[in-house]
Order: structure tokens, then sequence, then C-alpha cells
């Protein structure tokens, strides 16, 4: 059996980048700066560069290629001078770079084959003075930077390729996992991953870090580690419960059996059309899909967005007295296409449904509900059940695919992008021979709901 | 439109006995005291004799023709002297009768067309110190003799009748109603039949009267009358919710549109066994029924072990996932055969079911859920949802059916009597066709089912 040293030596050695790539690194980022000083100098501006993230920290796993140029402007200059002085330099320092926009504009590019952000930002005095979020960068880089050695760098390295191999690393609104700086920050705190990963293989949510001591919030989230540049903010606030678990199956996995595969899985077998057809319709369940387009929003609006329409209409149904046995968002590899997957134990229901009114007691309301039910041909009573009067009268929907082919779905809580590409169009897609069929655009997907994994 | 008035004034008329029955009934119970005084003296006992009931009150309704005498005995001879004697006493009034048993034995016979029953009890100092439930009745009539009036006892008749109309009338655990001796409390209470009908119609559940004002106890039920004779006792303990509401519900009716089919309700046209069928089949449920021959045990017995039967058979259902959309005992006018009545809304369920975990942080457990499953090809996952583990396994009973006709009923919680009865036999009904056959036996029961009304 192999060694947990010898898994976690072998990781190291894999993600720590050679001295040709840091070489390179370094040329790259003296290359960029030299480049944005120069700009700032020409437009005379009080403004100066800071490289932060993962490449600036050393922190970053061999192959990653990213670059995050920081350009720090004084907090008296206005949010329309700061984005048009920061668009112009960021051109000057990426001239074949085009512009995209988080919370305010920014020019992405490329220089000897790494991926250039070049970020205005405000020079602020603390992290809690920020003005936008971009602002508080700086202050971590520089919170790390002091603590970070080259040892503790790599168990970084090391955590995070672990995150990455387990599916729990990102903080990014798809994962909700761990960001790079979270997991730095943990690696900080307990002096080094193993005994990171034995602590993690024991919690017992929540659990509460405050490096700094100096926390003024309480945050009802399963991990919570206030921010050291900043007292108000939780930095694993983005992390699911779900992603705080995984972390905890996997380290004991690690312990019980270590192996490199958690750390760089293999690919999965994909399910062709004929056993996704034939595990479905081994379950006996209805499984029913809405295949649309995938709106054009960022993965940070989109799936949320998505999250949101599953559950709205996983909600409609349940309402309907439709039973939902499990559910799930799909997007295939492209992110063009879109599926919200409801797998049924109930598709059809009574024609008749049960309606409870007010106790007989309240006679205001009593004699209202009975007045309005009595001769009412279509309902089955009133009635007495206990001290309250019953009808049972048609239901609306007796058909769960009816329902979902229907404008009811616009009835529920949907994201408002995914509102409109439903309202575009959407195919349905019933029963386990249909929706089998998806495995030609969501086939990891659907492979992952099939057979999931924790 | 009739008025309120003419409708009470009609109902007072038929339901008071006309001056020959009244004669016919003195001069029976006379006779009846008579022949128990000698038959006292013959055994040299130290008892007297008391007419019990509301024969004796005055408060019967015409035709009704039920005697109660009441031997009573000193309290320090023992239970079985008291059986013994008043057995022999009960012989003697009734030399054709018949010995029954209800809390201890007692004699049944008839003279001269009224139903008599010859009970023996203890002559006890207060209500309080009763030996067992019947020695209460004595001090009911002594309390109610001395406030009914000739117009009291009217009201007191007219309220029995409309109870008996709307179905609400009788202290027994079939009916869960108003007992005789509860009526006229509460005809007392108001001082007549209106201002006690316009009172009901606007209680607000709880309703609590202390006559005597005396209570020492507190009581969940939702109409409370605590005994003028007993302090600890609610006279309205058996009645259940529903018969509350019933009656509010037809005192408000009884206002709104005053008349006598609410006292004198013609019989219910029954529905054949065509119509049954096609009223269930347009209700789109899955109707189900267990039918077997009734336990031979007394209906205060029978009925709450029907009802504890039907409840558990219906957790049961529930428990296993399927739907019951509204259920019901029905027994046939002859008491030989009983019916569960299930309505399904879901009678097939999917091949698995989910079954959750602990959270991943209960470590032990935790481990201790994911090794037994993980290696379990019947089982998908376990997976994690949230902050727990899933699986999703072979589900024991798919079908509501094959359930109901499996031993697993006997897991739940049935009536001891029914159980036995379930163990000898039972068919089991499915689908529309099958269950409207029901007809037959049940008619009257069926078609309420199909029919209901407050």
């Amino acid at each position: 059996m192999t060694t947990l040293d010898d898994v976690l030596a072998t990781v190291h050695e894999r993600v720590t980048p050679m001295a040709d790539e840091r070489r390179r690194l370094s040329t790259a980022a003296a290359l960029l700066t030299d480049r944005a000083e120069a700009a700032i100098d020409d437009h005379d501006l009080d403004a100066d560069v800071l490289q932060v993230g993962s490449t600036a920290r050393g922190t970053w796993l061999a192959g990653d290629r990213d670059i995050d140029l920081f350009v720090r402007f004084p907090p008296d200059i206005s949010r329309e001078e700061l984005e048009e002085y920061g668009l112009d330099i960021g051109h000057e320092v990426l001239p074949e770079g085009h512009q995209e926009y988080a919370e305010h504009p920014y020019v992405k590019g490329e220089v000897d084959g790494f991926d250039v952000d070049c970020v205005p930002c405000y020079r602020v005095e603390s992290a809690s003075d920020i003005r936008s979020a971009v602002d508080r960068t700086p202050f971590h880089t520089r919170y790390l930077e002091a603590r970070l050695d080259e040892d503790l760098a790599g168990d970084v390295r090391v955590f995070k390729r672990f995150l990455k191999g387990i599916g729990a690393y990102g903080s990014d609104l798809k994962t909700r996992g761990f960001s790079g700086y979270l997991s730095e920050l943990l690696v900080v705190e307990y002096g080094g991953i193993v005994p990171l990963l034995e602590a993690a293989a024991d919690w017992s949510p929540p659990v509460v870090f405050d490096p700094e001591d100096h926390g003024t919030t309480t945050f009802d989230d399963p991990l919570v580690v206030i921010d050291p540049t900043d007292p108000d903010r939780n930095v694993a606030a983005v992390c699911s419960a779900e992603n705080v678990a995984r972390l905890q199956h996997y380290a004991r996995e690690l312990f019980a059996d270590p192996r490199l595969s958690l750390f760089f899985p293999s690919d999965r077998e994909l399910l062709t059309a004929t056993e996704a057809r034939q595990r479905l319709a081994s379950r006996e369940t209805i499984p029913t899909a809405v295949v649309f387009e995938t709106p054009d929003i960022v993965d940070d609006q989109l799936y949320p967005q998505l999250d949101k329409s599953l559950a709205g209409i996983e909600s409609g149904l349940s309402t309907q007295g439709f039973g939902v046995f499990r559910s799930a968002v799909l997007v295939d590899d492209a992110g063009k296409t879109a599926v919200l997957l409801f797998e049924l134990s109930t598709a059809t229901l009574p024609a008749v449904e049960r309606h409870e009114g007010p106790p007989v007691s309240v006679r205001d309301h009593a004699t209202g509900f009975f007045e309005a039910y009595v001769d009412d041909e279509s309902c089955v009573g009133p009635f007495l059940e206990g001290d309250r009067y019953v009808v049972e009268r048609p239901r609306e929907w007796t058909d769960a695919a009816a329902y979902l082919d229907s404008d009811a779905i616009f009835e529920v809580g949907l994201g408002v992008h995914v509102e409109d590409a439903l309202t575009d169009g959407y195919e349905l897609l019933v029963g386990s021979a249909e929706v089998a069929e998806l495995v030609d655009t969501v086939d990891a997907g659907l492979t992952d709901y099939l057979d999931p994994r924790p």
C-alpha cells in the first residue's frame, strides 16, 4: 500500500511549477508591470501597480497560467474616472486584449502564453474601506505573502489539487466550493495540509476560525473563516454544506486509503444511451426533462438562476401534488443546452383534490366556505372532518407532463433569464427512452446523476 | 317560509308522548317498582329501588320505550354479593328476562311493550364516591328532576330529536355524540332550546361549562361540561370535535332555513352498484377495500377497534409512501361485514426509495453508513445532499394492493379482535368495479362515503 507521505510527495512534485515555468512567469510579470507603470506615467496619474493572486504568492499549480495585475488608483477619483483610466491603461498593457465586465470593466489578454487580467481598483487604507470587491484583493496578497513560506506554499498547492480532484475547488457559483484564498488561509491556520485534513475529517460544522481574532459579525454558514483583512466578512460564505461534507468525506478516504486518484481522478466512463435508458427504466420513476437553450450570461449568473428555476418548478410540482423523487440541473460542456431534470415518483393524480375549509366555529369564514361549495355540482361535500369543513373539488392538474408543458410553470419562481429562455421555447422529454437520449448533450451530467458519488 | 316557531311547535307535538303513553309507562314503572320492592323484602335486603333515565325524568321521546330500574345496595356489600343479589332481583322483576353484561351483569326484559333494564348499583353518599359507573346515574336523575320543569323537558325532547336528526345523538363509541344527560344539562344551562342553539351556532371550542362551579380538573375536549354531581368528570368527554361542529353547522342551518327535515330527515336514496362504480371511477383514485367478517363484540368495543385498525393500516400505507386520499370504516346494517376502505391517490411507486444517512460530520455513524452501502450493487450512492449521505435503495413495496394483501398489515396497530378477524381471512377489492359491488353489503355507508354531508 502506498503511504500518505508517498502520495503527498508525488502530488507535490506534479503541482510545483518547474524553474523554467517560474522564470517565464517572472519575466512576463515584470514586462507587464513595466508597461503599466509607463502607461501611468504617460497619463500622469497617481496610481501604482501590484501583482496579486496565486502567481503573485507562489501558490499556483504547475500549468495554471493566470497573472492578475491590479492598478490601484487613489480613492478620491470618481468611479467613472477609475473605469476610464483603468481601461486606458489596460489596453496599453495588453494591446491585443479585450474588455470584460465583472463589478467594473477590466481588460483581459495574453502575454507569452499567460492569461492576464489587468484590473483597476481603489488604493484604500484598509480592507474595511473598500469601494468595490476587487479593492480587497491586494490586502489578501499582502496578508498571505507575510505568512506563506516555501513549505506552506507547497502544501497550499497540494491542498488545492486535492480540492480540484474531489470537485470542491472554486468559489464560483456553479461549484460553491473553496476559493484559493480560503484554501491558503486554512493551510496557514493549521500549519500544513496534513493537520488541516486530520482536523477536517473530524469537523462538526459550524466550524469557525478568526485568525486575527477581530470578527464582529456572526454567520450562519457551515464554515466560517473571518477575513483577516476584514472583520465583517466570512471568506467561506459561498462554500456549501455539501462541499464542506465533501472535504470531510475525502479527507477520511485519503487517510483510510491514500491514493493519487483522489488528486488526479481519471475521467468517468460515460453511460451510453442504452445504458442510461436501462438504468432509468429500472428505477420505475417517471423521468421528465425540461430542455432549453442556455441563456447567454456568465456562469455566476447562470447557475444560481438554474438552481432557482429547478427549485421553483419542483415546488410547483409538489404544490400540485406530484412527487419529485430527485431533480438536477444538467448543462452540456459547451454551455449551450440546459436541462432541468425531474424524476417523478407520481406523475398522475386523481381527478379530485382535497380542499380544507376553515373550522366550523369561525362562523363568518365557515358559512362563506359552506355556501361557496354547497351547490357546486362539481364538488363532493362540504362534509365535516374533525372541526373543519372539507370539500373534494376537481384537480387542476392531474398529469405532471401536461403541467410542465403549460404556462403554469411561469407562475413559479424562475431565474429571470431562464424565464426568458423558456418563453422562447423548450422541449419536454418524458420517460426513460426520451430522457436517455440526453446523453447526446449532457452525457457527463447524466452519468453523474445516475451514478452519483460523494 | 315556515318560521322557526312553527317548526319547533310541530316537532314538540310529535315527540311529546300522548297521555295514553304516559299512563301506560307510569303503570308499567309502578308494577316494576312493586315487584322489585317485594323481591328486596323477600330476600331481606337493605336495598331500595329507583327509576332513572329519560322516562323517569319525563324527557323521553314519544315512541321510545326504555325503562331503567336501578336497585341500590349499601356500599358495604361486596361486588360479588351485589352481582348475585342484583341478578336474583332482576330475574324476579323480569321473569322472562335475560342476563346482559355492561360494567357488571344486569337483567334485560320486556313489560307491556317497554324495554326494561334492571340494574344493580351501590347507594353511595355522593357521585364522587362511586364504585362503578352506573352508581352515578341516580345522582344525575335527582339533579335534573329538580331543574326540569314541563317546559324545559319539552325543549329537551325537541333538542334530542334535533340531535338524532343530524346524527349527533348518543354517547356510544360509534356515534361519539351527545348523551341524553348532556343534552338535558345543556338545555338547563341555557334555559331552553332556542338560546342553546343560538349560542351553539356561535361557539368557539373549547367551550366549557361548570353548572355547579366546582370543577377541579382541566380537560382537553372541544366541549367540556363538568358533571354537576362529580367535579372530576366531563359529561361531554366522548363527544367528538366533529359532532360539536355538526351541532354548530345545523344550528345555523335551522336559523337560516327552519325546516322539519332537520329533525326528521327522510331516508337517503342509496346508490346502485352502477352509480357507485361511475362515481368512484370519475374520481380517478384507486379505491381499495379490506373486507372481513365483523368480530362478534359489542359496538362500543367494535368501533374503536375498527377506527384504530383503519388508522393503523392508513399509517402503514403512508409509511410505505402510498398516498391515501380518503378512508372510511363501513359496516353493514346487520353488523356482519366490516370494510376498511382506502381510496388511494398513489397505488404504485418507484422501484427505488430514498434513504437518508447521518450528517457526514458525525464521523462514526457517517462512516458506518457509507461503508454499509458503498459496495452494495443494489443501491445508488451513497452521495451527498447538503451535509448528509443519501442512498437510493430497492423499495420493499411498490404496489399498494400487494402490501395490503400481505402479512405486512399485521405489523401496524390493529384492534385486537380485528387482528384476529383478519387473521381468519379477508378479501381485498381493488378498483372502482370491485369496490362498487360493496353496495350489496354496505350500501348506506358507501352512499355516505361517496356523497358525504355535514
